[in-house]
């Protein structure tokens, strides 16, 4: 095996490093956060750090990096409240990808990278009509990471759109057969096959 | 497409709704957390959770719900300072998931599910020889989430094990063909097949 230390690692050109070090967590969730500003103008964007914060309210959390290109997002949950949580389907990972391109403010990525805007009853954020798993939330809090400022968006989810038939009874949904797909790294984009749905772990009786 | 609001999600009984609500932020990483105590009995727990927080200098993060049954690993990483970070491979899934069992602390979990503790130099936390992806990491804060007093646990990567050749020359790492899985909601298991790695995004240029 390959050895790196911490020097080795901050001796790295930049680049190099951030490349290397998003690869290290594992695989992530890949999903487009829709938002509206006050002036009604559409905002798409990728992200790959989504996760569970709680069920019973319904909370997901994103990462956000401070002063990056995903910042018309946060403006925008900031000024309304609200945003789309929506899954990236193997259709369309390349236009979700585009979307991490930096267009101004005025321009809706929906129409720039070829997705489709929707809405759905009288919820503020637009939807993917594209996206298999759809998620409405309203924000809730955010929190910083104090070691480098990175901070934390939570939101309560307020309604979800899935496809029918796709739940089971335990509530169950098999993503792979969705066509839901996973990130590595920043760019790297992968199906997935399931394996298997393991039971509860208990520790074996003697 | 089905349609949940709210209220339906609060009014499903506690194991559906946790069940479904863990599926719906998409896929997640696949990591096993060594952690040693004071008297030296080791622990080694699943987390699914582990994202990247910043890569100069190098953050990983976990999220940790208030009494747990990994609550041994975040006593053993307040009470040292040190933990590891293990990348699951397909071949040992099954074993990773067997530490979600609730073991004691005196059972140390390599052994009740069959996977090699391996120390490396004078790092102070136990590796696990199978795993592919190493990670030697060393306590940097807490920060607790108000909404539900998750906490997010986040740490300074110290030392990184990697197979040989495995980062090209620009960082990038293959995780599909060194075999790492995916987990979708609490217990689903998912190999992947790398589709593309796609160029930097940038606007057409008119």
């Amino acid at each position: 095996m390959i050895h790196l230390s911490l020097k080795d690692v901050l001796a790295m050109p930049d680049r190099k490093r951030a490349t290397l070090m998003n690869y290290l967590s594992g695989f992530k969730s890949a999903n487009l956060v829709g938002t509206t500003d006050a002036q009604h103008r559409h905002n798409l964007a990728i992200f790959n750090s989504v996760v569970h914060i709680g069920a019973n309210p319904p909370y997901l959390g994103f990462i956000l990096r401070p002063n990056t290109v995903e910042r018309h997002t946060y403006d925008n949950i900031k000024e309304t409240g609200y945003y789309t949580i929506n899954a990236i389907h193997e259709d369309f990972y390349a236009k979700a990808h585009q979307t991490s391109a930096k267009y101004p403010k005025e321009t809706s990525e929906f129409e720039a990278v070829g997705l489709t805007l929707e809405f759905k009853g009288d919820f503020f954020a637009p939807y993917v009509q594209e996206s298999p798993i759809k998620l409405g939330l309203q924000f809730q809090e955010e929190i910083i990471v104090p070691c480098n400022g990175t901070i934390l968006i939570v939101g309560k989810v307020l309604e979800v759109w899935l496809p029918a038939q796709s739940v089971a009874e335990d509530g169950h949904i098999n993503l792979s057969a969705h066509g839901i797909i996973t990130i590595s790294g920043l760019d790297t984009y992968h199906r997935t096959e399931k394996l298997a749905q393991l039971p509860y772990a208990k520790r074996p009786s003697k």
